[in-house]
């Protein structure tokens, strides 16, 4: 299978997405290798190597992707015999024109500790934590957003991550089985929060497979109970006007970009 | 404030880390608008409107850092009065070279759900919740890692981005106050999974700080107390030969990304 690393001098993230969302176009499987904090030459040339043999025993070129900002470092890393794809290079001097500024490539840590945002989000996903599976309703004054769904609809990875990635408080409710004995009606707690409410709802058959895994053949996996149990939330959402989303065919990134889309909800990651 | 947008037609996620690891290069500060899912000419023509009203009121052309796989969407953004960046077009024709295959762009959809590693994540985040803070020790057998330190030395919120980006099952181990009340010995229960161990410290002052805001002027925050906590977790750690690192100065992201690179453990993302 053809190699394709990611290199950097720091987490190697950005060199991820960024060679992932090109390789995603092609119709191509590849063995990805990943290589972090390469900071020095010697490291580097350990890393030319390494490149160097996948080509002796492939026969192919891996790609690679790097984002580095030493240049001896980088100098060395592009003189293996991989092929070269360095977005960083390419575009900063359109950037520095556009903004008529130079680069300082020392600052180039995008993926560090900023002092401002960094507490934030651990004190958010310290929140998602607290105030899961509502375990916690005293402090739904505090939260950005409070998720509401059936269980297993999405609610608790949707909120770590607004939290990890976005710095957003996020409490989840879970409406119940008994909840639902009757029509389901909003919940007193929620009602003076009803402004922070966000609805999340899954397909029936998905939710059933989701359960049985968990609990098979229960009450609560059974495919009729999940229909009952989404007829009734998905009426209360529309009922009370609440903002909801099908999760069914989204991944938890999808889900939250659409959140924050639909809310307008501020991300707190810069 | 100059005004950087990110566009695509999926998440925005990869042109969030397109745009924010080049201008994390320049000591400039900047106005981030994140809008995706513009899928329709329609959309883009609302968002060449967004950009062109940015123009007018600030009189800097905005910075506006797309990936958009739909050529209609893309050129009606292009045509705004924004500098546009544009790195998957950029670099497509490279990578098609070299793989002497064409891209498939209905493709692109980068952060979407995939089948094969969706609930791979998924389940991995509710391994971090089930086994955070040594309340479920009968699962260790089935970790990838168990992380252990003191209390607020950053085991959870690292299990938990492990888990949502990596897809891999961390468990976490706390030592406790009664644990340190002579010299911290390896817990019976972490013997036979010695080999999955991973360490964690900071520096005292940082704990004291942390623990300060969570419970203040108590014996569990006292700047002796980190210190003797902190003192006797690193002596069992060289002394057992765990694998450690000090979190003090690192994100999430680098914390992760370390571990990673000294354990070896694969990412399960792609």
């Amino acid at each position: 299978m053809r190699k394709s690393f990611y290199i950097s001098d720091g987490t190697a993230i950005t060199s991820e997405v960024f060679g992932h969302a090109l390789l995603s176009l092609f119709p191509v499987q590849f063995k990805h290798v990943t290589i972090p904090f390469i900071e020095t030459a010697e490291q580097a040339l350990e890393v030319n190597q390494k490149i160097s043999v996948s080509f002796q025993e492939t026969g192919e070129r891996p790609l690679v992707f790097h984002t580095i900002v030493n240049p001896e470092v980088r100098q060395i890393i592009c003189q293996s015999e991989g092929v070269n794809y360095d977005f960083l290079n390419h575009f900063v001097p359109q950037i520095e024109e556009a903004l008529g500024v130079k680069a300082k490539p020392e600052k180039h840590r995008t993926h560090s500790i900023h002092e401002t945002t960094y507490d934030i989000r651990i004190e958010a996903v310290n929140f998602a934590l607290a105030n899961d599976d509502g375990s916690n309703l005293k402090d739904y004054g505090e939260a950005d957003i409070i998720l509401c769904g059936v269980s297993r609809s999405g609610k608790t990875p949707t909120s770590l991550y607004l939290a990890l990635q976005y710095g957003i408080k996020a409490a989840n409710y879970p409406f119940t089985e008994d909840d639902m004995r009757d029509t389901l009606k909003l919940p007193a707690v929620l009602k003076r929060f009803k402004h922070k409410l966000f609805g999340l709802t899954i397909a029936a058959q998905r939710l059933h497979d989701i359960r049985t895994e968990r609990r098979a053949n229960s009450r609560y996996a059974s495919l009729q109970q999940c229909r009952i149990e989404l007829r009734e939330v998905e009426n209360l959402y529309r009922k009370e006007k609440i903002p909801f989303l099908d999760s069914t065919a989204f991944s938890i990134e999808e889900i939250s970009a659409k959140i924050l889309a639909i809310t307008g909800l501020e991300r707190r990651k810069y």
